[in-house]
């Protein structure tokens, strides 16, 4: 059977996550294994391109991984270059303006999070995807993580029986900054810098919820400052004026209630920093990002609520750990393999431009509910 | 130094509840200890009058405890007895007709709860009572339980510093009633019959928040019914119209979220039927009913948020149990031998006729607030 | 409402058996009770009038118990007395005899087992049964001891899928009677005296299958006398003829294999004497009579077959015990109980004649398959 | 004393097992250890020859473990080589050829399992070293596991007294391949691709019941597909048409009864994925392959059978484990030890081919005895 090849212009890949998610644990990790197996028995090979801004390290970086080709000048490489797909890792304020001249020049583009800086920004980028007629996925790779597979393992085999609610607890106690420095940075609590909890996590519940659950069809948000003086990298006090908790409750597709609590104000007392227990007719999970414990309706107990009694159950030993039960690879390479293969089939990818826009859409509904009081129905959700 | 005795006309002590929590184990057992020790030295004694309809049962459980007086008159023992106090175990729709007769003839009141069947009602009680003058108490036995009693004394020391957010948890599986037989009575879950859990719980709320961190200000909360359809005592299905869980987030004096979810569709992975958490800027606490345990800032841990690395603390090891340090007596005794020495110094008692009302008034709020998807504030809390 | 009464001429009762099982803990604690409530709100009360050869403790018993009528007459009560049920406690020779006399005389029967010594007469019972249109019904109170129950449960719930089979190891070691007494009678193992395990046992084998699994299609079986020799109650030593342990394979309706061991020489590696493993495609579980413990299907681990490496994982802690969320009353009564309001309502009970005829069919077709080294397929099941 | 050396012709060691058992951990283990010790104080040193198809790889592999000689001509190297003994481990369609080759040339030959393909080429190869008086042995490594080392110790002892009965639990679950991946080959369960339960651990109970317990004289058995749906390496679906399950009755000389379940279909509730129970009139035990725990007479308790009443013992606690008191080798090397000094000593190796001719038998006798609803008896057993 003979072997297909993907070209792939990656932009971006001289940063962190760029350079070692993207390039070497995905694509050059791919390309090292010979390609992605097809189910005809032949593989699809990859074939990367390094674009960037420094002639310098992408020389460098292509010696170091026998890649070929590298260039600095995008618009030639869109213009002139065979390849087929377009990736990008850059910065999110450059990312836009590359993107829509990628959609233009029929590239089919694969990009990091978030899309854009702006719901109508989003937007335009579905728009030019559909216009092109080209195949967009956006980064989801806490979807692939082992807690959340082991979820959706769950799901998909009707453990839960019909799913009823959600209960989110996302957090930790984020330093203040004066005795020991932050663990994070002081944009972070800056409205003015972008900062913000609800910004910060209210994407990632999105496509939590809508690949694991259902969709968002409504949003009743309360988003307050509980630490309004912080210290920041240098030692010096300023207002934090960005949102550093959020109590929020989602509705969902067929009535399931998400009721999630993300905080940077919290201490832990749980097993993982985020985790979601979803409780079914049939049985209940809770789950973090690495591990996931159930309690079936057989062996549900049947405590009775007499608050003069002390308690006599020990109701965490009554839930078990889901094994494992296979390897989960990483991550982003299992994101990439499939993106491809959706290139590969002419097939659309799940997780594209659109499942952007919806996470920023999301965002602004619960800004928006927690300002007027009021609950905000998600009038394009399912679009 | 003389002792001082009060007279009290007990009212619906043939019942389980009035008998054995309030009659036993609290009116008897401070007679039988010899009273209430006063800060002069002196005594507090009490001396029962028992009230009913059960001629023989009255005989005969007066002559079973020692009581010398009993009788099925209430009129003219309001009338004529030189009782100064009038509690009352009555079922709930006898209540308010007997505490405003009790009221105008002069008496302090202590009652069970509800104090009435609506805010309206349970106004006229507070009225009637701030007409009169007389000290009036309602029981708040929850608030005794040594669990509520150790987060109340971290409270009041000051380890928590500036309290931030609360979060509550309430819930159990209740069975359908189909395969095995369902642990609370049908009417429970029939909104005709007075059921839900919001009319359930939402008092003890009340009572909780108010008395632990502030008064409730504001409520948003999402009521729904996740089990429409169960079996009954005798096995036969019918429509659950009922709320069986309620989200909800309470805004409370001096900027504390509390955010609370109450449910009869969840599985237990807490180590009591209830918990709070709270946090605040020196110090966080986790309560049950039973139990607290602790995590003071300088033993807080500083995660970092890196969804690739599986987590490696035990944070649920970090926290340590708070000790009792005390002998936690009957909440129900305890709380007489508050009301008893409010009565004998005239001054008011703290969970009195308007605590009852508040608790009433939060249950409207948070149904109106589902209903209508926008936060209710309570416009006369904390009057 | 106004109540109904059924009256039950009770014989046999001044044995153990009769007496503490079904007059005490049956018949007459539903009488002190009031009665078994019906759907309609009103009650089923009983009457047992009791019959026997002696006179002196049948007027002893009724005067004890406070019962109104006894008679050692038992063909003029069934010609003249009103009761309308005869129940059976008599020795296994004595039985159908009377039971034939009471259908004929037109009353609804409840036995004791085996209802006959032979299939032949047990299907005598069957056909009398079916020509005088009685409801019939035999003891089967294993079926409603907890283990069972909550085997059962699961089987109703679906929590198996689709049930594949059944491992079922019953046995203990019997000692032969010479240094220490055998803890069984030694007609047990004579075969001329109507011993052996086959006769024993696969009666309960029977319906235990066909009530939780599915009727017996075929069986084939291997029976042994493991110890040939043993000692009696007197110490005296005799030769040990019948079966002692039978290794047999019944082939369920739907496909279901249960393979099931029977011994009185086997040494006991399990939790309790008998036990049952079910495995099917969603989930398995072990129960005996008492206990019931289960693996999900998501919970599965997923060893590898590798000789050469030792175990590492606890496959026995990876089972979690079946919670009772019931109370389980006496067996015996729940049977009675049962087998009245299908006689008040006029609908036949389950646990039928020809369910013990089913019962010593298979008994028959076991000690064949053994003799003629063949598979026996069961003609007349589920008749 | 003089040293003694035996030169082997290896055939197939480039494979994984013949490379990293055969040669590495037992022949050049020997080797390095300067030979097997002799009972006259000499040893018995060993000489490989490696021979193969791959003239690269046996030259590379030589030169890495000091091995003289190689050769990719099998014909020659019989002919001319003074090595006295043969061994092969080549894939199992090209062994009958070789071996008959090697007998014809006097050679002594080892090899591992399956001789040959079929019960007749099996019988071929015994004819042939019959005929030419060689001494011959077939790999039987799990003999000399721990756990059945320490169980055939128990035997030889005397431990058991008579032994009565065998059982023998092997299998676990093996996911059918749609949510999780399967952990065994598709072919496995493929009829026409020589899958099977039945084929695949007859051959193993066969060697295991005969060097253990006793000779197998009849079997009874049920071989039935209790998933007849899998999905395969690619994710897709296929007709599981081998049995993957057999419920099994051997009958053993001297008049034991080994029952035996084998199956893929069943969840673990065992301490290893096989275990046998050997009963006997002096005592009991439990073995897997690695760990063995025994009950004796005067330690087996009493119970008595009243299924009225829970159980109040703890079985399982009452059963004690074997220490090693040894120091378990390489099964393999152990075995290559044996026959070595069989060879050296001119007498039979006890596991030769007509031991692999028998399992072959077993799966034979064990398919016809289920598709017939017979026992089989083995008619050659014990030849």
């Amino acid at each position: 059977m003979p072997d297909t090849t993907i070209r792939i212009l990656m932009n971006g890949v001289t940063g962190r996550m760029g350079y070692r998610q993207h390039l070497l644990r995905s694509v050059l990790a791919i390309r090292d294994d010979g390609g992605i197996p097809l189910p005809d028995g032949g593989r699809l090979q990859v074939e990367p391109v390094l674009v960037g801004r420094n002639a310098d390290k992408l020389r460098r970086l292509a010696a170091q991984h026998d890649v070929a080709d590298w260039t600095t000048d995008l618009d030639s490489a869109l213009a002139e270059d065979p390849a087929t797909v377009y990736f990008d890792a850059q910065v999110t304020g450059e990312r836009r303006k590359a993107i829509l001249k990628a959609a233009a020049a029929g590239k089919h583009v694969y990009t990091e999070k978030p899309t854009a800086e702006s719901v109508a920004e989003g937007q335009e980028l579905v728009d030019s995807a559909s216009q092109h007629g080209i195949i967009n996925g956006v980064v989801h790779d806490k979807l692939y993580l082992p807690g959340l597979l082991k979820l959706k393992r769950l799901v998909d085999s009707g453990f839960f029986g019909r799913i009823l609610s959600v209960r989110g607890e996302f957090g930790y106690w984020v330093f203040e900054g004066d005795g020991v420095p932050a663990q994070r940075p002081s944009w972070n609590y800056r409205a003015e810098d972008g900062g913000g909890v609800v910004l910060d996590m209210f994407c990632h519940w999105n496509y939590v919820l809508e690949n694991l659950f259902g969709s968002v069809e409504a949003v009743t948000a309360r988003a307050v400052t509980h630490i309004p003086e912080r210290w920041d990298e240098r030692g010096e006090r300023y207002d934090a004026t960005a949102d550093d908790a959020a109590y929020a409750i989602f509705e969902l597709a067929g009535g399931i209630i998400a009721q999630v609590n993300s905080s940077w104000a919290v201490r832990v007392e749980r097993k993982e920093l985020v985790e979601f227990q979803v409780d079914g007719t049939l049985g209940s999970a809770v789950a973090g990002l690495f591990e996931c414990r159930v309690q079936p309706r057989d062996l549900t107990p049947m405590p009775v609520w007499n608050p003069d009694l002390p308690t006599t159950e020990d109701f965490r030993s009554q839930w078990s750990p889901v094994p494992d039960n296979d390897t989960f690879g990483n991550g982003f390479r299992a994101q990439w393999e499939e993106f491809l293969l959706d290139v590969h089939h002419g097939r659309p990818h799940p997780y594209d431009f659109a499942a952007g826009v919806r996470g920023l859409e999301l965002v602004d509904a619960g800004l928006r509910s927690s300002a007027e009081g009021r609950r905000i129905p998600m009038a394009g959700a399912g679009r």
